[in-house]
């Protein structure tokens, strides 16, 4: 470790995991902390959890103030004000300014942004879309994040609220969502999609063994829980997560018909299912998307 | 009219009509002409007629020759070529340099852009999108053309394919749509998709009255027949309005998640059943959208 290196602190504010690290200024990552968000306790210990990480992560860099603070927190977020509008993590965050929370308390300029957005940055600085200028985030958590990235730039739209591509329309009739709208990608793609599209047919002889399952695991079905059936041989699991498949399959080509964006970047937690999830969407491209442009498209998973 | 004026003519290529402008640099129309396509004739009768209707607009300005002419195109084209790669009107035209041709033919200087591309320069350069810096154009003709303006440039994506709004996917396992895709917007919301969609339950008792109307008129339905139809009363072609409104609706919500653009100017000769379909499209959005982002958006009939 070069303790005389200049350093920056990026995290990631979850719903159930805070996760930061300190970062060099060519994107390398010097060292990693995580700690429990513990939303359910309020905001004052959520504030106080961000800055016990970050001072983990300067106590990891032998005390060394880092330049910079980078936050990326779900929701609509006001990046130049530094305030969270709201939050579906965090519904007690309205038009809660963070920023200045975190900057009194960590003594260190703190950027907050979007959490899919800094994501796509991120990806774009040091990632899976270095060096290109048009690509597409989409972050497979609770929800789906999404972040458009138009020549080298986050396309924020008129008020910012641009790069929601979780709620992509698939199934008009569908599924509720909080967003207000029914059948978005993320009621089947995000790991709680993932789980409510499980559960929606649990009850059925193909459901049997993932229900068993379920008995076994104290009653929780997770996500993660489906894709070590579907990798154990469960048809149900796999059924779901191709289903999964499908819908971003789906959402990509309206975004490939819409932008002509050829890259698309998929992370977060239910990407770990991508093996059971990547050819369903690939062949979705292939069958609905012009033969010209879907043949150039490139599916990155992070 | 002030002859002396310097001028630009504007060509519209459709399916069935050419139609074109002789207008001002400050955007006024000064005149208008129409002729036939001809499209059944092959590739150098619908070249004689652009030649022959550009011919037309020159007498109209007393022979002056226009400074350069503007030709829009369905399909997909190659703007700086002046190639069109591919067309859905034309189905022989693939990689034809039709700039060339009306070049050589008008001894003027030519662009040719795709259709919805050039009607969203236009709305911008002087028409719905004045002023403004973000919007979509959706035209709705045979197909539905779709136009991205972006920071007041449209929107071509990598290999200038972007802007294919017609083909959002509106339902995973609609009807089959010429892309390729089944259920895309334009197999509902277009002129040839309200057709279809009229026509897949006119044998029902609701249909019956447009049943007859057809008969009356020869055998044929146009999507003419069902707005008239609907403006003296008949309740089934109201519902196949409604649920093109709904459908457009449905897309332009996916384009607000996706863009956060606020302004969507609607056109085209299907855009004639307005009063049909503008509520239904205006319920779908305040349904399915963000509050915030749904209550600011502004739907322009042009």
């Amino acid at each position: 470790m070069v303790v005389s290196m200049k350093y920056v602190i990026g995290i990631d504010l979850g719903g159930t995991n805070i996760r930061g690290a300190a970062v060099s200024l060519d994107g390398k990552i010097l060292s990693r902390e995580k700690i429990f968000t513990e939303v359910k306790k309020g905001k004052e210990q959520v504030v106080k959890n961000l800055l016990t990480l970050i001072s983990h992560l300067r106590e990891s860099m032998e005390g060394k103030v880092p330049l910079s603070i980078g936050l990326g927190v779900p929701g609509i977020i006001l990046t130049e004000e530094g305030i969270v509008v709201k939050s579906p993590n965090f519904p007690d965050w309205v038009n809660y300014n963070l920023k200045a929370d975190i900057e009194r308390g960590a003594q260190t300029s703190v950027v907050i942004e979007n959490d899919a957005n800094a994501a796509a940055l991120g990806e774009g600085w040091a990632g899976a879309g270095k060096g290109e200028d048009h690509f597409c985030v989409l972050t497979l958590g609770t929800g789906i994040g999404g972040g458009v990235v138009l020549n080298g730039k986050i396309w924020r739209g008129a008020v910012g609220m641009a790069g929601e591509l979780g709620h992509i329309n698939i199934y008009p009739d569908g599924r509720p969502c909080g967003c207000g709208s029914r059948g978005c990608m993320e009621q089947y793609a995000s790991a709680s999609g993932i789980v409510k599209e499980a559960l929606s047919e649990i009850n059925s002889a193909e459901g049997e063994k993932l229900k068993e399952a379920i008995q076994d695991h104290g009653g929780t079905l997770s996500a993660r829980l489906i894709f070590s059936q579907a990798e154990s041989g469960d048809k149900y699991s796999q059924k779901v997560l191709k289903k999964a498949g499908q819908v971003l399959g789906i959402g990509i080509t309206d975004l490939l018909n819409i932008l002509n964006v050829e890259i698309f970047i998929i992370g977060g937690g239910a990407s770990e299912a991508w093996p059971f999830f990547i050819d369903p969407l690939k062949e979705e491209i292939k069958e609905r998307a012009y033969e010209y442009t879907g043949d150039r498209v490139k599916i990155r998973n992070v």
